[in-house]
């Protein structure tokens, strides 16, 4: 099977580098408007060649969007112009309600399969992909009513390729628990990260005292905003749901501490450690 | 050299697995109200013999408190009671001014030394001690001048032999900086996991999603209050200074998104993009 990955940064090269070390892919073109991560997704033998929209989705079986979400909400559309009914679609973005909106009432809806993997670091471009990114992680299949059976078939075969274990979810639901889970975490390292660079201007102090606690609590700070804004962008209402939700939790604690209740800010501290038992499933 | 460590937990047992490989240290004494620490520390070869506080210290060149702030402010005075001008008394909590205060005026002040080692955990019990944790870490003395300086020089090759680096501050500067690179990550912590675990009541859907980003946002969640109440308790004015700060961070996030400033949104981020050029070089 040959597959086009449109976007060779971070998760589109995690993917390529996983699925090259499998039967199922023999070969993969890299379609990106930034030439220099072609060729450093060439140099680093991540894609087979590059390739132009066109050129690559004829030449392909399956096309994976992995682009920013605002990007692929886009794109899908044109892709789905471009291929035949016996071609597959899939994307990677971590919002969803957006993008299977945007091809809602395409002819060629039943090619797409919404999909998004449950991984994911701060860094970016071809240079930071791993190809066990995804092991043991979840991959989330949105509304796989809309795909057609063998377009899900593939992906399916995809997914257990990647070595993750498949979870079906509808799109909006997807968007409500990755607004928990994951861009939450991602707004309190930034509000973080401002806050440590606002009062902390003698850099020096920050970089000698930083412990693990602050590296592990700030590193998702670290995150472009060429990825995030636009997942924020599209998940707007979850995430201010989410971010009203976290602020008044984080005025309980400012309340306990300023009434000197001691006792309450033991109690918020054990429901927190609660999250022990979920993380450690992991 | 024989020592005393009041608390085998976590960072007193780190330390004693650490110093019982060097030639300074030949004998450890372990004291603990929590008889289940002190076999285990035995069990794990942490300490060489448990003791009571009298005996431990008597036969001591240097007795290390390794108990919450709270309990090591009320201990340091009685310890100071039953040393000789010839034993030396460090301890290795996480706010400094109190217990720099609760021995301010005591006759044997100057045997002390006030002493941070940048480094835990979200676990506890000697079972948690690692030896190598604070290779490469900071290890901060708080107003050194009020030490005499042979305890001062003692401090310094216990600092030296858990091979961390040595920096002086003042208790009330240090107080300041750990509010926010420490203490405020740790509220940022327990409020997002009480966030999650508010709106996410079925549990199965975390555990199926939880990315390494959540894992890494929300792990100090899992510490203990009876470490941390005291901590926010002894440092609550800098505690809610900060807390006060990230709450109006995060409302920028908030006001960008409900305004669909998304241009605003990407210079908050921008600038908390800022931390990579500080934690990476850490």
């Amino acid at each position: 099977m040959k597959i086009s990955i449109i976007g060779v940064g971070l998760i589109g090269g995690s993917i390529a580098l996983k699925l090259k070390g499998k039967k199922l892919v023999n070969f993969i073109y890299g379609i990106d408007n930034n030439k220099d991560n072609l060729k450093e997704a060439i140099a680093l033998n991540i894609i087979d060649e590059e390739a132009d929209l066109e050129n690559g989705i004829k030449n392909s079986d399956l096309v994976i969007i992995a682009i920013p979400v605002d990007a692929a909400r886009n794109i899908l559309p044109k892709v789905l112009d471009l291929i035949s009914e016996s071609q597959t679609v899939m994307d990677v973005g971590s919002t969803k309600s957006g993008i299977v909106n945007s091809a809602k009432n395409h002819p060629k809806r039943s090619r797409f399969v919404a999909f998004h993997p449950m991984w994911g670091t701060e860094n970016n471009g071809p240079k930071s992909a791993v190809a066990e990114s995804f092991s043991g992680k979840a991959g989330v299949i949105c509304n796989h009513e809309e795909s057609a059976n063998d377009a899900l078939e593939l992906a399916k075969n995809i997914i257990e390729s990647l070595d993750m274990h498949l979870i079906y979810m509808n799109a909006e639901s997807h968007d409500v628990h990755t607004a928990y889970i994951s861009h939450i975490s991602h707004i309190t390292s930034y509000a973080l990260a401002n806050t440590v660079l606002e009062k902390e201007k003698e850099e020096e102090t920050i970089f000698q005292l930083a412990s693990s606690g602050f590296s592990s609590t700030v590193r998702l700070a670290k995150s472009h905003p060429e990825m995030w804004v636009p997942i924020f962008k599209q998940n707007k209402e979850n995430v201010l749901d989410v971010l009203n939700e976290h602020i008044s939790q984080l005025r309980k604690f400012k309340a306990a501490l300023e009434k000197e209740n001691f006792e309450y800010l033991a109690e918020l501290i054990e429901n927190a450690n609660k999250i022990r038992g979920i993380l450690d499933k992991n």
